[in-house]
């Protein structure tokens, strides 16, 4: 009921400027037009300035003239290397695997392409690319996360338009009252905003599963691997009316043992967290019911009359690479990508464990062991996030490493504690690197002993 | 009133039907991948089961059989050549054009390319890439159709998303009721819909423009050229607390004279309507408030986390071969793209008006003659869509022009008469040379010469 009012009420803004992990990003293209990246940080302390400028894009008005000034500043690029942003999960990591591959998922399109709005109207989904649509099922039966048979792919831009389009297909139109969303805390902090944010009449977030008694309709999000905890989830509601959805999008084998089919009626996923690319806004839906998966297409349409059908395209290159780069395993360089970035996750893990346990300061969840069905390996959890613990008498986790120049998101925005906080495991290695010098530097500190 | 009550019951998905203007066009590319084009129409007298096909996406039940009947059967297209679809605004009239510029506005996208989900932290719209915010103000400067000087660029998944990024942000969080959205009719048929569909208590539509006087806060949508009549339209609401949106998606020299240059508070574009790329779905707002533009970005971030980076790269290159065009005119097959598609924009409008000219049955607005800042041209409004009246004793002109096999959108959808219907004038020259013929048959036919 706090989250709702602090969501709800004039905070908004700054409750998405946290939440939403804005951005701290700055491309700047040289003259080969490659990428030199400048970060800028959230840490309040030492860089207010630096702040600004990410708090400048979502109206928070008294950083504006700082972030003017920050900006004018061509010479900050020493003092932003200081900090390291591991707020949102932008996954960068995986760059690299990208460029390695060079030309094989290179996408050309000629000007006279995606002229019309339809792709295939023979589909419920009229605006889904049909190459998409196939490269989706071929790299879901490689890897074999999610059943595909009598399912309908829904397309939409990124998940999030996707999580949208499921709550407006499940709520019932001249419903007395907004159907109840819930998730197990802790949940992805954006679920609250999102479901709430333009108050609808036909949806509202209900807060933490576990907490659900009343016997009437509701939606639970299943979220596994959960973000940000990284846990295996399944459905705990046990009342009449309710509906599941499953969000997958962490559901690879870089991430989590592939233990068995996923075999559900409403699956998420997303290309930001499979593939990488973020940046293109692309996220799909298995969906069983073809009513459901027709009110999600309307929604899409009503919304944004389709996906971009260059995004399509070239996820649909990108995805059938996956697959190729697994059925033809030839040479080194052409490393197949699960395996390539299950070692990259497996390093980072690592690393990270390593540096928690040489301090008395944190702690990390036990994850599950499994064997993945798909390489046949055994291992745990190795998620997209840690769910970081500060120890002893550290309250506010978010706010003791924002001093020590660690920018993440704190327990409040999931529903949880500010004891814990969510940490990207998805930054560029030289980004991680520094990540994991910080956290052994912060143990290593006088102050740090005393607790 | 009425139409708020059939857009909130249960016709919403009739109506979005109608509304939409889904879409019956199948790709089937065959084997070198050229598409080879099929319609199929909503012409529910002699062909139910190709409407059903239609139907079928969006959710009319009772069609889903017979929609099952419709696409098992191949050799279906003689039948589906006989009906002409102008009821949506598919712009495939501008594929030709694209196809005779050759690879000018070929993109290649690398695959480690947009892996991030930002492309300017220095810009509020963190998303906006800047080689796409060039090229529009690039070629708003050339056209001189809108002022840019301290504007900022709001990108949007189409102008439809930032048709409700826009709502979001004019509308007050913590008001106790819903802002009015009002337009003056015949107002675009997607207004209601769009700002209904999730019973917002932020904003609901209030209707025709010119029966609005409540002394409350409202959104004025001024639409310029107009959709669906082609009228050039000022604010008509004449009271305090109102905010203008000016939609002008249409205010392009293929379409009218740019008698000056627009410079409003917050304008829309879309690519759909200017270049013909609607498969794309991009759109873009110039904002003069940066509270407003931040805010706008907030709902974007929200409803979509950002805008395909693939899209933006492919419209900043076909803008920018849109405004090389114009500069540096060479030859005839490099035919400057508003000089090429105002031409074929005149030709069309030619022979629709000889053939309504020749008939009783039916009439065209007279559309304002003015002339053209940009091309030294005087000329009347040519818009995209005819808004055409049934004389005489047609009252539901949609449905007599089914009856011969055109498929239209009827002026109940606009908030105006069912005398008069909406038709594209952007589909390809076969279709549109069939309809011009079908004119004529129509007018010829004894039962016709009857009315």
């Amino acid at each position: 009921m706090e989250l709702r009012r602090i969501i709800l009420g004039h905070f908004l803004v700054i409750s998405l400027a946290l939440n939403m992990g804005l951005l701290y990003r700055d491309y700047y293209y040289n003259g080969n037009r490659k990428p030199q990246d400048v970060f800028t940080f959230k840490n309040k302390g030492k860089n207010a300035s630096l702040y600004a400028k990410r708090d400048a894009h979502l109206g928070k008005r008294t950083f504006l003239e700082a972030s003017k000034a920050s900006s004018s500043s061509s010479s900050s690029s020493t003092v932003l290397d200081e900090v390291i942003d591991l707020d949102h999960g932008d996954p960068t990591m995986y760059e690299r695997y990208w460029q390695q591959m060079g030309d094989k998922t290179t996408v050309v399109i000629p000007g006279w392409k995606f002229i019309s709005y339809f792709s295939d109207v023979s589909n419920i989904c009229w605006f889904l690319e049909p190459e998409f649509a196939s490269a989706v099922f071929r790299l879901h039966n490689l890897v074999g996360n999610a059943a595909t048979e009598d399912r309908h792919i829904v397309v939409g831009t990124g998940s999030t338009q996707l999580y949208q389009a499921v709550l407006y297909a499940l709520s019932a139109p001249n419903a007395t009252e907004p159907i109840s969303v819930v998730s197990v805390a802790p949940f992805y902090s954006s679920y609250p905003l999102i479901t709430d944010f333009l108050k609808s009449g036909l949806y509202t977030w209900a807060g933490d599963a576990r907490k659900f008694k009343l016997d009437k309709p509701y939606i639970e999000l299943v979220t596994s691997p959960n973000n940000p905890d990284g846990f295996t989830r399944e459905p705990i509601v046990n009342q009449n009316h309710g509906t599941l959805v499953h969000d997958l999008a962490y559901y690879w084998p870089q991430y989590t043992a592939i233990s068995s089919r996923a075999d559900h009626d409403i699956m998420l996923f997303t290309v930001s967290k499979s593939t990488g690319h973020a940046g293109t806004r692309l996220g799909w839906a298995l969906v069983k019911d073809r009513e459901i998966a027709k009110k999600m297409t309307e929604f899409v349409m009503l919304t944004t009359i389709g996906v971009s059908k260059e995004s399509q395209l070239r996820a649909a290159k990108i995805l059938q690479v996956i697959s190729d780069s697994h059925e033809q395993k030839v040479s080194k360089e052409s490393e197949a990508f699960f395996d390539h970035n299950y070692n990259l996750m497996t390093r980072r893990w690592q690393q990270l464990k390593n540096a928690v346990k040489a301090s008395n300061l944190f702690s990390l969840p036990d994850l599950p062991t499994e064997k993945c069905a798909f390489s046949g390996r055994t291992f745990a959890t190795q998620p997209a996030f840690a769910w970081l613990k500060c120890e002893g008498e550290i309250d506010d986790c978010e706010n003791f490493l924002r001093g020590h120049k660690i920018i993440t998101r704190g327990g409040k925005h999931f529903g949880d504690s500010n004891k814990f906080v969510r940490i990207s495991m998805l930054p560029r290695d030289e980004v991680f690197d520094k990540f994991i010098e910080q956290l052994s530097i912060i143990s290593s500190l006088p102050s740090s002993k005393d607790r």
